[in-house]
């Protein structure tokens, strides 16, 4: 246990004490755990956007990783800390949908409602549970204390209001819950979806006016500034410009429809 | 000493070659130490955000932690590069008040004004001691080389201006001097200066033209878009807007008066 | 080789997933390496910036380090996968003229085209090959793999189309390469080729209208807002303000001319 990996994901920025001092934190109780950053960018308060990011990144780390994800904007509130072991990993963090998304495709050994004080920082803030409560209890897990020493085991949790797509007039209506650094817009339409949609028949898919027909396999397969549809790298159906910029081209939001429809 | 961890506070960005060529400076001379970041996003040229952030951070790394802090803008010029030891950590940098604030609460065993050349790079250039002075020096005291062989004790080093708030015309008068990534309005009044001042009286605190009474526990404890006061995890006052962003909010600035006043 | 340093480079940002997918697939096959980030906020799909960053920063590393770089607008298409071993580094990313500045510097002992599959992921994706083949591949060359066992050698690779500077008409005339984050102007003029051209003659430099005459030493050997030229520590002729800022001083943009002119 004693080089074990421990991630971190937040919206606290680069720029603030928030994130170092976590890290400090833990590097108190654990020296040689390995710290790796997912994301600390995540839009303030943004909990969907935090749980997608984290959803395509954590099953890249080796097994054993803790995965730690602190957005939190009920902090100090009634919302629970809470510690999730899965057959592979770890999460710890805030009770509030953050991970529901990961494990959707992990099975859930244990569930701990985090209680036990004697894990963390001996001053708890009532704003910063991040640095007093999360980061020392990850870190302790790192060190080898098992889940139950952490509270009690509980058997639900919340679930992320991520809206799933449906089927309406035979159109397959999704959303884009998520926009990258190159201006990809990214759907809730999975790769499994939409083949079952479409099962072999042409299509196309509609984003706000434009219209785009069929899939391309790669970015470099497009034109220059062709806007196409593809399967991305986390599996989902995105609408990409090649080497271009599909957000601003397309004036597209987070929430905007993405529809596909086949062709008769 | 062989796994000790050096922290990296700049205002060099992330995009630039300054910061992974100072790491690769320090991996060269010593390649078991732990980087971790503290930030590297403060403002170009501001040592008292950068003096700031380092004070909220510094105390939860590990003891005998060195932290190497590069806010420069004297660089090749006639502020002298320092190595302080204190009771538990090591700062090395420009001494240029940028480790005042964290010294007002470390006991100094010893400030050295680094002069030795034979723990620099080979060739230092005049415009990047970040990476040919301060690096190597770091790399070489995690290293176990003790603090004197660096160059001559001294007595004396820049303080900081950071100014402290007054009590006028019974008004205990601070000032903004920090905004972080959520729009918090962080002052420099201190939770012993506030408590010393309202001594348990009920109290209201001004910002421009918006007036909060009392304090809240935290962040949850506001109404939606509610503008509070309370103590932040590093133990300043601070404004905060309930999942808003009360720099916007407010239109406050860095600088901008915060006062506190007894309500009869 | 069980305590390597792999530097990260990529245009990917720090917000998604996809810089942690690399990382977490890197320390799946060896826990034990050291990553280290140059920077992954090179501006999308700007191989240049890329290239001049990599080239200012390889070098401090230790020897044995291997730097991994992607930014790979032709992901997925015909542009080769390439892994560059030189005397004291390894190179591994795209071949599309990211390493060419780098190289210059260094010796190449062996270039390889990167084609077993038995160190890809086992699932490719025709998007995201920095987490599916190029992070893998690295993550093996740490473990000890021998260059050869990853595809065919090879004897010619893309290079880069930087512009040199050139002598017109007694100007030595060069170009902004790249804009730090104090907004310095770092032009494509080396030490080197200043020197051989003013020869110890007195010379003026001529950026925009903006005339400046010989070179400073250091940025605090200016005035405070006056606009200086000094060889920076990449050893470049670059255009500064102290305490300024001379992008938006000079509203001077990357690919502006800079222009070396004797004085009689």
């Amino acid at each position: 246990m004693k080089n074990q990996i421990i991630t971190l994901l937040t919206d606290f920025g680069t720029k603030d004490h928030y994130v170092p001092s976590m890290k400090g934190v833990i590097l108190n109780i654990n020296p040689r755990c390995t710290l790796t950053d997912i994301t600390h960018d995540v839009r303030p308060h943004d909990i969907e956007e935090g749980a997608f990011i984290l959803a395509n990144a954590y099953s890249y780390f080796p097994k054993g990783t803790i995965h730690l994800a602190v957005i939190d904007p009920g902090v100090g509130g009634p919302r629970k800390p809470i510690l999730f072991a899965t057959g592979d990993y770890f999460f710890v963090g805030p009770d509030n949908g953050l991970f529901a998304l990961s494990l959707r495709r992990e099975k859930v050994k244990r569930a701990v409602a985090v209680t036990n004080r004697k894990y963390f920082l001996s001053q708890v803030s009532s704003t910063f549970h991040g640095r007093d409560l999360f980061a020392p209890v990850a870190a302790h897990l790192s060190r080898g204390v098992k889940p139950n020493a952490f509270g009690k085991e509980v058997h639900s949790w919340t679930k992320l209001a991520f809206r799933r797509p449906g089927v309406k007039e035979e159109r397959l209506v999704g959303e884009i819950i998520h926009i990258d650094v190159f201006g990809n817009l990214i759907s809730n339409i999975d790769e499994e979806e939409l083949f079952n949609f479409v099962r072999g028949d042409s299509f196309m898919i509609r984003v706000g006016r434009r219209i785009i027909r069929g899939l391309r396999k790669g970015y470099w397969q497009g034109e220059e500034n062709e806007t196409m549809a593809l399967v991305g790298s986390g599996g989902f159906l995105e609408i990409s410009v090649r080497e271009g910029h599909a957000q601003r081209m397309l004036k597209a939001e987070k929430g905007d429809q993405i529809i596909v429809q086949l062709l008769r």
